[in-house]
Formats: C-alpha cells, structure tokens, sequence
C-alpha cells in the first residue's frame, strides 16, 4: 500500500504522539522511511530523553532499504551531539535519498543547520509539510526555545456560573471519573504541575501521575507514570506542613519560596523530601512569577500545568503568563454568592481578557473548555 | 423512492419542523400519505393556527391516491372540532388503511381518543414511532397540556469566568451576529418574551423578532417575523418609561404589575399602547412568577424566554421555573469582581442547582451552551 507525502508526515505525527508522556525534556518526534512509490519500509519515534531519536529507530526498522530511501520527520534532524550522535549524521550514513521535515528545529541559533548539512551531503531535502500539525506536537518545547520560558497551561473546574466553591470554602463537588483520567493525562504531558500553599494545606492533593486514572491502555499508562512530572509549591512564607502528601511519593517537590524564608522551616521541608529554593518576590511580597518560569524553563521544562486555587491562578493570568485555559465545567450552578473561577480585579471593560475558545466537548457527565490567550508575544 | 416506516415519520419531523416558528399556539405537526410500498403520495404540515392541519394538507396534496394508504402523523389526529373539524372524520373520510402516530395526544383528558375513532372505523393504527423525536417537535406545548405551564427557557450571556457585566454596570461586550442571529430564532420559536423593568430602563431593548437578522432563508424569515412573540415587562411598580422601545412595533406588550399600581403610571403604559394587568405579589412585593406563567399558559404560550438581567433570571431559577438554560459564552475574562451570570443565593453544598449540559457549541466566535434544569416535577 503506497502513500502520499502528506499521509507519510500525517503517519509520523501518529508516531510523534506516542511519546507525548514520555520524552519531555526532549521533543515529542515520530519518522517514517518510504520508497518512491510512498511504501512504508521502517517507522520509529523518540521514546524518551537518553534513548534513540526518532530518525534512528525509523532507519534501524528500515534496515538496508533505507538505502536510497525518503525519510520523513516531524522535526529538523539534528546536526549536534547530545545525549546521542547528530542523527544528520546517521541520514548520511544510510544513504537516504531524500529527507522531508515538518518543522524546522524551532531553535533559532540551530535551525536550519541539519537541514543544511544534508544538503551538503547531496541528500534532497523538502519541507516544512504539515507544518501546523507538527508544531503542535511540541508547543512547549518550541516556546521554551523561542522565548526561555515554558509554555504554561492553567486547570481549573467550575460550576456552569463560573464558580468553584461555596463562600464558606465548602467544596467538595466532584467531577466525574472521564474529567479525573483527562486531568491525569495533562499532567502526565507536563513537565511540571504548579500549585500554590493555599491548595496543599486545604486541599492536601498528591498532584502526581497514577497509572490507573489515565484511562490509558496499561502499557502507555505505565511508561506515563515512569516520567513524573515536577511538583512545584508556590510558597512564599514558607508553610507548607512538612507532612503535606505532595512531599510524599515518587515525584519530585520544588517548593519556591522568596529571599530570607525561615532556616527552620527550611530545613523541615528539605528534610521532609523537597528541595526548597529562593526566587526574587514581587512588589506584593509575593514569588515572582516570572521568575519561577524562567527557572522551570532552566530546568528544561516544557509544558507546565497550574493547579490551583483562584488566587495563584487568576496572578498568573492577570500577568499574562497563561497560554492556554483548560476549564472543567460541572453541570451545576453555585450562585451568585460562591466563589469566583480566577481572582482577577479588572475595573473596567477596556482591560478585560480577550481569549479564543477553541474547543468545547463533553467528558463524561462535565465538559471541557479549551481556550487559548490573546496574548501578543 | 420508498421508504421504511421510520423515515416516512422523519420525514413527517422535518415537514413539522417548517412551522417551528409560526404554528403557536398549536403544536408543530408534520404528515406523509405513502403506499403500502413507502412511496409518497402526498405531504403537509401545519403553517399557522386558523390553517388546515397536517394530515388535511397531506391528504389534499395526495388528493384520490390517499384512499387505502398509510398517514404518517407526528402528533395524534384529533377528534374534537376546533378552528378546523377534527382530523379524525377527515382521515375516516378520505379511505385512509392504516394510521401511524409519532405521539398521542399530550392532553391527558383527550389523549387516545382519536386514535379510538380511527379504529373504530376500521383503520390501523400503529405507534407510537420516533416518539421521542416527536415530542421534542413541541416541548411547550406538551408541558402546557400536562401541567398548566409553559415551556421556559433561559437565556444570558457570559463570559468564560461566568460574569455579564463590570461591577460599575459597564457591559458593553458585543456577542457576535451569528450569536445574535441564534437570538432572534430562539425569540421566534417562543410565544412570549419576558424581561424585567430594570433592563428596559438600562438597555431599552425592542424584544421583537427582526426577519432580516435571523440568517434564516428570506420567506421563513418573514413569515416567522409575522408571528410575533408577546412581549412581558415584569414591572412591580410600573416604572417602565412610557417611551421605551419595547412599548413601541407591531409586537404586543404586557405589563404584570402587582394589586394596588399606581393608576395614573397605569394609564400612561396603557395609553403608550401596553396592556397592564394586576398579578398576585410575592412576599417580597414583586410580580409572583408562579402566577405570572400560570397567565401566560393561560394565554396559550408553550415556549416563553426569559431574556433579563442576573436578578429576574436568577429569581425563575431559584423557584425552579426554567426547564432550559441557554448560555452563550463570549471569549473573554471579565474577572472576579464583574457581575453575576444569576443572582442566586446558595449557602450550601446542599442546596446547588444540578443541571445537564446537552449540548455546548461554537456560534460563529461565541459558544452556546444548553441545559436543562434537573427539577422533579
């Protein structure tokens, strides 16, 4: 069965997906080896940072036929030694014929240099091809290379009037089973999950990665779980209770704190499992937000889920660090009383928050809304 | 061409749903005249109260070809004389074989009793087929029959965070013209209109049906423009201003006002051409909406919109008068400290408003989302 260019791309995005949970910090890359005619002679993607690029495996399942082959990827291949050989390099070797990417290597002192490097070599090079789709496997990789910061995605669960808990903080209205495994599966994609020390005295969430919420076939759900995303506690004073679950289990706690944080509470919680460390505050007194995500991007963290209450999230919209909202709508009305989805204190119409709905759909008896920022960047 | 008998009663539904707009206060009814075979020897639907109905349509349009047919029929064929004599001894008339019904009649005092006269001269009668989608053609019309009440529908617009308006009452946000398009429609397919004196002292809206902003084909448009919904000012102490909009048109208004209103503002309304009358109060002095509904149902209204303010929708809603909500929600954050979706006073957990979510949806850039109240009745 022969195919076009287009279903070869569109079948390495398939491939690319696959790694969706597990290659952060690394980007999520699927490839595909073809004849002339569009048959398919080896497939392959990147499994997770440390293994093989997707290049490799597709040349190695490919064998002998790459020789003279096309190869298709969803991402530049690149032209620098990492934690593996340049996989431009290994193209070469395999007397590939022709090579098709999705994407440049979203790396702008890079991009460009793998492609230019194949061409040196003789090997026809096309693209980018379905370039959109490919983008999209990879938003937070692309904007921690483009802007040093990752790309941060807000969760938050509201009653059908835009409200999360009564006013007495009474709260506990459930989402059902569908909107648990959804919210498992965004932070499995994440490479950390934010929360604030208001959410861990009261709510006292785990915030990690359980293989058996997912909703996921075993195998994929286990591999997701192997990869457990960073917790990281917004905590400016520093009163996180050293016995707070979030401390506890497989993945690691960051708790961010300001200058001059208490030693002996510190030491509870450095004690207690997490590492603790000090950021510069806002005018407010407050860790700078800023400054977090520029430390997370450090920690090469790509895709960066906020959990929290409506305080820390409506800080972090109101500073424009939010790209995307995902919100989970319970089929409930609270009333006018209750409390507020994000605290966010606009005044006046010409300051509200433009932002582009993009999908809304039913999980389970709940459904989610999808919006992105209009933030110009 | 023939057909199953499920297709000749969709077929029935779609030809129905022609005088969505425009049969009130009649149910919305639809016919086929098909052989034995499912070829279509005729069809019709009902157009307008006064007009024939849909099984005297469907029979004239199958004229001699009718005798020992089958009559799809959505609703079942009356027995009692009205503006029109009972379809029934039309049906009997005509040398019809067999009957099939999508749904009996949804007064239960009358209800069999046409499918009754059908047998007892001699005809099959089979159904109830597609009963379901039969019965969604008129869900007001079936609540008024059932209970003495019409059908009432919510509708408001929001933001994402489930706010209308900023604190200092500034609300100018524009929902899109597909959004108010979908307005116009739902005006249209309702037999009132009902708002509170507050918003036609602060938006002074006309409530009437435009045919030229409904984005419906231009002779659909216009007929349902003819049909005009009743407009109702909920209006305790007779303050509407004797120029507002919704006084002016071809559209009738009402003024439900409580015993004891001040004659002189009374005959100023009624002058300006509003018809007035006196409703029972609640405890708090204001229009008793229970009473106001029961006039309506009354006056023969199956569907009525509630279009007003977070005060007067939050007041149907407490009291558990709204079947359905429509939300259209615009892409925007208005944030924590604009106003409410409803003024609703919930205290506890206990006491929230459980709802389903049917359907959310994009209309053009806003979202629509529907519900309907979960209320025993």
């Amino acid at each position: 069965m022969s195919f076009s260019p287009q279903e070869l791309m569109a079948r390495a995005i398939q491939l690319a997906e696959r790694g969706l949970y597990t290659t952060m910090p690394n980007p999520r890359v699927g490839s595909v080896v073809a004849d002339a005619e569009g048959n398919i002679l080896g497939e392959g993607w990147h499994r997770r940072a440390g293994l093989p690029h997707a290049e490799i495996e597709a040349l190695a399942d490919a064998g002998d036929r790459a020789r003279g082959a096309t190869v298709y990827v969803t991402l530049e291949p690149c032209s620098h030694t990492g934690k593996t050989g340049p996989c431009a390099d290994a193209l070469i070797e395999a007397g590939v014929a022709k090579v098709v990417f999705g994407m440049e290597d979203p790396n702008p002192a890079v991009a460009g240099s793998g492609l230019q490097k194949l061409k040196d070599a003789g090997i026809e090079v096309e693209g980018p091809l379905l370039e959109e789709q490919c983008r999209a496997l990879n938003p937070g990789f692309i904007k921690r290379m483009n802007l040093g910061l990752p790309l941060v995605r807000s969760k938050s669960a509201m009653s059908l009037d835009g409200r999360t808990a009564m006013a007495s903080g009474e709260s506990k209205w459930v989402t059902g089973p569908a909107a648990r495994a959804d919210v498992q599966r965004l932070r499995a994609r994440s490479c950390a999950i934010v929360t604030g020390v208001e959410t861990v005295r009261f709510d006292n969430p785990n915030l990690n990665v359980r293989a058996d919420e997912m909703a996921l076939e075993l195998l994929a759900a286990e591999s997701a779980a192997e990869v457990q995303p960073l917790r990281v506690i917004v905590d400016s004073r520093l009163r996180t209770p050293a016995r707070a679950f979030i401390l506890q289990g497989d993945a690691p706690t960051l708790v961010v704190t300001t200058p001059g944080a208490d030693p002996e509470r510190r030491q509870r919680l450095e004690k207690a499992g997490a590492e603790v460390i000090e950021l510069p505050a806002d005018s407010a007194g407050r860790v700078d937000l800023l400054s977090l995500l520029q430390e997370l991007a450090r920690r090469q963290c790509n895709e960066v889920l906020v959990e929290s209450g409506a305080t820390l999230s409506g800080e972090f919209l109101y500073r424009g660090h939010v790209d995307e909202l995902i919100v989970y709508v319970a089929p409930k009305l609270l009333g006018s009383t209750a409390r507020p989805l994000f605290e966010l204190p606009i005044e006046r119409m010409g300051s509200v928050l433009p932002i582009t709905i993009t999908e809304m759909r039913a999980v389970g008896h709940d459904w989610r809304i999808t919006a992105t920022t209009d933030i110009e960047r």
